[in-house]
């Protein structure tokens, strides 16, 4: 059965998840809600292409979300907008739609408003939602089980203009009790979209696990493969691993 | 308590391999076999610059392998000399001496001899005897498992003289079910000591696993883990990945 | 002064080409010319999500190539179609309309015929348009001459539909006189949209020269470059190095 | 004709520079230079397993830097200890004996008492002596001229023991007009021998040039190289690239 989509973020990411989710047979993008009311009222298929409609833009400046969702309900909100949407989008939660969100620059407060939200309906949060990055983070956990005394350095390459150390980074730091100042090297030049890299060196050999985004498209088929994931989920907070958990049980059999 | 352990070969890595285990708190080389006659008599610490005597060097040629394990009782063979040994120490497996074997050029019939032994003893195979290779291996099974759709090609790189595809290479190209003729690319170039690489191409990412190989003391390191681990089993027939097992297995605790 | 410029092919790299052009400042893209008769009649810069009327569309099936170009004068043609064009704008050469060529699947016949057009116009070949890959082969050349007897490899990447061993590496390994069965390794995994790596063996150090294309504007921008040399170019048959040649000659001063 | 070599240094590389020179046969190692005493009067050659009598070992501290020249005079010394021994080999200079220096801690006081050397003798300086570096930093000058906008950033990643950023890398960023501080991306990771990658960054591709070593023999082969080079110079100050400029001259031609 078709599932009902909105989506929050229409920027350099968000209009190729938007395209992706267009794509995809399942699924039907209802809406997209971005900050500024350039083309509000059109709709985003358009914009990307397409021929019919899909995908009716609104602007968060003048939508009204006390009543936003009664008419336009969905199944799943993706949101890879910013930090500011999780206020908008409470009174989704309470009527039970899901919520995957991919945003990158949340605050602990932020992240605490998101976790309440899981009160009330299943929330996928993955501040890098692709499988890739996902399969790399586990396996970094399991090599440094097998080799404890191996060093460990991340390597992150982006393009010029990206500001900060890259959220997946961090992550991987912490998932891996790296320190982060020391022991992430980030790289900004030209146009690279983006790759992470784990280096664990022991005294005779090195062992190098590298993730490289081609484009964006690949956080839209991971946030298709996380939407379809929570779509059957009670109310609670989940990560990416869990999306894809039923896959590794099954490995060691 | 110090074990003892007694090793086949003393070529290009069995030298080296030699040098680890001397170096090894918990172990003592008792001897040496291989097949020339050259230093037979001296010690294998000597020619490897430490001054105490460790290692007796014995040549295949004229040791008696009738009696030669009554005399010289180790807890553990270790095999880096090439497929003809494993005749030589069946009547070690009968008196319990544990084997390990890194020897890459077994016959079917070699091999099949070898697992005959592992009905008297415990015996440990594997021709990449590194920790790092068996992780990677264990790595891209589970990668394949969560995207049976990626495209996946080996690049295997070593010194120019090195002939053949690498036995790890086919090793892995068997173990994901891959095209050996097609799948493996073999750069042959000056004195690269060793690295494979498995790149998983998926539409919107690439993934890449890679080991590389800085010198030989990485199978040193491997044996003498392989060998912890065989000295307390039954007997039967292992392989690497068994030996590193019992970390894995605590992973998704 | 802005520059008349025509474009053949409006396919995957094509429409990227059409819009690297309609961005330059000092570049007017005045029509293209497919083979389809799609689209004919409208203009490139709509297709592309301009909204000013620029590059209009006309389909070689319909075109009158005897009176093409009084009606449709340039400065330049940029070909990225295929090999049936070169015989379609043969009377562009003839008023002094500049070619840049960079179509991949020449036979010896069109390559033949294209430099008979240098008789007339200045002609630019080069089949890899990029900038990168034209520094990769010069500094390969130079480090060949340094260390003569290096072993040399090179290895391509590509998507995986990419059928046949890459143009540009079959370039690389003649200009390095390689053997073109033994010496190229080609990947085809996912969709990587290209890359072309250069390894050096010595005994002692590796060295790796390594062109990463991260989407088709590439080759616009070559294109470009290429487009602003040739067109002060008396008549006769140049290739991309000759175009960076004026930056190459000032580096040992 | 053989020349005769003198050898400052005896550690971790220095004892590799040494085999090397013992190997190579238009040269003799006349003797080892180093600071502690020991295995003073001993022969180099056989602490590195040659039967032969060659490179006879002197300390330092013993050493009476006055006359030793006179006794012991070589026709080039090459230097891999550390920025003291700049101070002990002056009347080697007056003798006439050439001075290859790969030492890479000199102060900037060291380094001008190097140069006054070089008003008396020849005078070679590299503080990373492999062919394969001079060649990677000539290719970036290069690329750098070609293409003026791409962002460059380098890694450099070396055994976790190494302490600061590697001379080689600032001698990189320095010849590049890169910023020390924040262009310099230092990996300290297990056994790493050492590499140097330096990534040029344009919107649309990235180029890569990477130097690996395999093993300190690949600075035996620098110095080498440079010895042979510096032997037939008349006195004055001269670096590795220039070394290799009789290669370099003949490229374009």
């Amino acid at each position: 059965m078709t599932k009902k989509v909105g989506l929050f973020g229409f920027g350099r990411t968000g209009s190729v998840v938007a395209k992706e989710i267009i794509n995809e047979e399942d699924m039907n993008l209802q809406w997209v809600v971005r900050k500024s009311n350039k083309n509000e009222g059109e709709y985003a298929s358009h914009l990307l292409g397409y021929e019919h409609d899909e995908g009716k833009i609104f602007s968060s400046e003048n939508a009204d979300f006390n009543h936003f969702f009664d008419d336009n309900w969905v199944d799943v909100i993706i949101d890879f907008s910013n930090s500011s949407s999780v206020y908008e989008y409470k009174n989704a939660a309470t009527r039970g739609i899901r919520i995957v969100s991919a945003v990158t620059d949340y605050s602990q407060d932020d992240l605490e408003r998101l976790m309440e939200l899981s009160n009330e309906t299943a929330v996928l949060y993955s501040p890098n939602i692709t499988l890739g990055i996902n399969f790399l983070i586990e396996a970094c956990k399991l090599l440094k089980r097998i080799a404890p005394n191996a060093d460990i350095e991340i390597v992150e390459e982006h393009f010029k203009e990206k500001e900060n150390v890259s959220g997946t980074a961090l992550r991987i730091a912490e998932d891996l009790d790296l320190d982060k100042e020391k022991n992430i090297n980030s790289i900004r030049v030209g146009g690279i979209v983006g790759s992470h890299e784990v280096i664990f060196g022991l005294p005779n050999q090195t062992i190098r696990i590298k993730h490289e985004s081609l484009n964006r498209a690949a956080f839209g088929q991971g946030a298709i493969f996380a939407t379809k994931w929570v779509i059957n989920k009670d109310k609670g907070f989940y990560r990416m691993e869990e999306a894809i958990a039923s896959q590794w049980s099954k490995i060691n059999d």
